[in-house]
């Protein structure tokens, strides 16, 4: 970097890491909504996140960034290799974007997002659509707004899906989409002609929540999340935020389904230890953040499934469920644990289903979506249309919004074009998985005994630390040697359920 | 109001109200420092509490403010017993203070305040005072700088003192505390000759902290505390934060003392019940705040002790102490618990002091920092200070600084010029209740069937509706009829301590 330049490069930084001291305030105030706010804390709440998110805003758009941003990208001395130029690059990106947004749009929005949240509990909780109808028309109203404010010549869904995961449209999707679910259509066929699912009587059998969450924590140990740097709480929906030294995960637990709760962990335990993988040097620049959100759900999909999920893992855990949960745990093998935890049925939750017909509950998200933004479907026929996709993707009925449109948090907090990145972290785990498997030939040995070091150390490597420095497809391409594609992802689905069900 | 004032009134109240919003964020993200932030999240935090402190303080210095306020006060149509009045005066006291501090010195307090209090934390564990020294000395220093900043003619611990309560200092204090003194020694001397304590073993019995927390969420079910609008937690020390629909109590549970933590949750349930009691419609100006920090202490001593520690409260309690605690309370009669409650001894920790010696803790700590403040007492040299100050006031000989000078977190997070401020609270307090027995004559007849709503009614009525309508002195006259005096107190604790001694 040429010396006139350092300083501009200075400036950049030290301006976003104050906006990242902020964002961060607001992140915890949030994860504190979702996990134990009294219900009369929500206004304020609403009006807090409102407040920072137009500083965070307003200081991401600040007119110096321009000027900075230029002085250095017109810096000929600048290596393109170096951590600064990948950090110009990333402050580019967010830039260009922030100041597309007007800031009274995304204050409101924040406060929308907060108080929309907290609407969708009560109507979840109630099954009650009709109560989340206003919040939901407004919230897609300036979602379109936001989305216009972003697109150019794209769509509005690919506008805001490329906010999720630089790069992704719709039509990209639809083509990778389109044989994927066919391939998976044809796998569940192969299995249901099997005539007989696996026995998951293990994941009814009753537990208190506290030997549940002793057993959670137990696992979340064992693959090496730091609870010096971390914690672990209940909420609604599990989620997990914050980075480096303060990385908050959370699970649910039902007293007959400890595997949800376990396997909420896990996964939320892969996008913790992303978090707490990142180069602390970096922290509050865009080397310091997660590549993308294809990339952070390929972490919590491979802790979750390809590990969590294994013969290998169970026969490591099924010593510590007995210890945890108690002697009941003795009449369950290893294998009929890992039998319990890989059953294939359709079902009609997205976190609840197996491995095989997850991908086919975001397809219909993203249809649904898609409608939404351009306005084909009106928030008002989201149920109607929602239960249509159901019946036809997964051949199921739905009973009532609860467990229909009203499941996941994600639109009532603003995450539209976000659901696709949930497959894309299913293909990029197997892609990473199957890499792991060649560079480590003894993982299942490994995890069979607990040791989840050396596959934590391989993400670590490849994945956590270079934070943004690469696009998602450049970052898959280094880390495995090839493009993104579904085949690991088939072929990891077929072999582990034909086992299963052999 | 004159209407050209209008606008400038609601001006002062629409800046005021937005601080708050940034105010009651850094308030939350406190609380969640001392009850469950991972370590490894302590340097964010500070540096997070450090920006909204900054951008409070900055806010709270506007120089529109000034004109606004000059405005109001200058006209001549303002009724002066009028709320906007009312609020004028304390926006008036608060910018006032404010614009003498320099936002420099604001913020590294701010910042100071959280690391000094994580390091107290660890050093209180380790009962090590040399690895807390560094940071109390900076913040002696820095506290020597503010009181600098603010004292005019008067001495620093004076122009910190009123901070914390308006109209305190030094010198009114001593008068009111050397009698009083004289008298609480005096008592002790009675007690003591009487040769034999009232048996405490209730104290020691070992109960689950689960049981105990549910004993203690019983008890603040009863006096009203409003659990959709707070919440009860742990910490290493209680306290109370948020006002409103969002009100934070902690207490802390050691096993084998089910009375310390039932007592804390009481004297933290005062705090929450005024907090939850002021007007909010006021959210965010002065007259939506409480008078003063004696006001509050008056709230959690009367409830802590004029109900927790009365007979009548037992009465009540031991049924559901049964219910929550198990079958060993059935040992314990209604009049065994509160003369375990009310058993006089001295002791080294202040926040398990009974209510004769408790003052005299007080004023320990009252000496020592005026001695910090005006450099006659070097940080280094506390502990030994603190050793001799409780040689002579309680005839104690302090072990460790864990149970010696470590033992309140208040000089680490800065509170300085707070500790008489206790004593007040008990004064107050008795002034209060002796008003509130004269009110509700079967006060006690009410208590015994766990019926706590008339005196809350009462507090309601003549304290915590008026947020700072009053000041401490003129609040006392109009709920008492009178000027504080040290008389109901005195008075109170001979009728009962003789009484729990018969």
């Amino acid at each position: 970097m040429h010396p006139t330049t350092v300083a501009d490069y200075q400036a950049l930084v030290a301006h976003s890491q104050e906006t990242h001291v902020l964002a961060s305030a607001a992140a915890t105030l949030a994860w504190d909504q979702e996990t134990g706010m009294p219900k009369g804390g929500g206004d304020l709440r609403s009006r807090q996140l409102e407040a920072l998110a137009a500083m965070v805003h307003q200081r991401s758009t600040d007119p110096r960034i321009g000027e900075w941003l230029q002085a250095c990208e017109s810096d000929r001395n600048l290596q393109q290799e170096s951590d600064a130029a990948a950090n110009v690059r990333g402050f580019r990106r967010d830039y260009d974007r922030a100041t597309k947004l007007p800031n009274t749009l995304v204050a409101e929005l924040a406060r929308l997002e907060s108080q929309a949240q907290q609407v969708w509990a009560e109507a979840r909780a109630a099954s009650d659509y009709a109560r989340f109808l206003p919040s939901m028309e407004r919230m897609v109203f300036l979602q379109q707004q936001k989305a216009d404010c972003l697109r150019g010549s794209r769509s509005r869904w690919d506008a805001l899906a490329d906010l999720c995961e630089p790069g992704m449209n719709a039509a990209s999707l639809s083509q990778l989409f389109a044989p994927l679910r066919e391939r998976l259509v044809a796998l569940r066929g192969q299995l249901d002609a099997r005539g007989k699912r696996p026995d998951d009587r293990f994941s009814r059998v009753p537990f208190e929540e506290s030997a549940q969450e002793s057993a959670c924590r137990a696992a979340l140990q064992a693959i090496g999340f730091d609870f010096d740097r971390g914690r672990l709480d209940r909420s609604a929906h599990p989620f997990c935020t914050g980075s480096f030294g303060d990385v908050r995960l959370t699970t649910r637990y039902s007293k007959d389904n400890v595997l949800d709760a376990l396997g909420s962990a896990m996964h939320e335990g892969g996008h913790g230890l992303y978090e707490q993988g990142l180069c602390a040097e970096h922290m509050g620049t865009p080397l310091g953040e997660a590549a993308s959100l294809g990339i952070h759900e390929s972490q919590s999909r491979l802790w979750e499934n390809h590990v969590g999920r294994s013969r290998a893992f169970w026969q490591w855990s099924q010593p510590m469920l007995r210890s945890k949960l108690g002697l009941e745990v003795d009449g369950y093998s290893a294998d009929d644990l890992w039998r319990a935890s890989n059953r294939v049925e359709p079902s009609l939750i997205r976190v609840e289903a197996d491995e095989l017909t997850y991908d086919l509950h975001v397809m219909v998200r993203f249809e649904l979506e898609q409608a939404l933004l351009d306005g084909s479907l009106a928030a008002k026929d989201l149920p109607a249309a929602w239960n249509a996709g159901y019946r036809q993707a997964l051949g199921i009925e739905v009973p009532d919004d609860r467990r229909g449109c009203l499941q996941d948090v994600h639109w009532s907090c603003g995450l539209f074009g976000y659901f696709p990145t949930y497959t894309l972290g299913n293909l990029y785990a197997a892609q990473f998985a199957s890499a792991v498997r060649r560079d480590i030939p003894d993982l299942d040995d490994q995890h069979a005994r607990g040791d989840f070091a050396p596959l934590l150390a391989w993400l670590r490597d490849k994945v956590h630390r270079h934070g943004r420095r690469f696009d998602p497809a450049e970052l898959c391409r280094r880390a495995t040697g090839a493009a993104l594609s579904a085949d690991p992802f088939v072929a990891y689905l077929e072999q582990k359920l034909h086992a299963v069900y052999a």
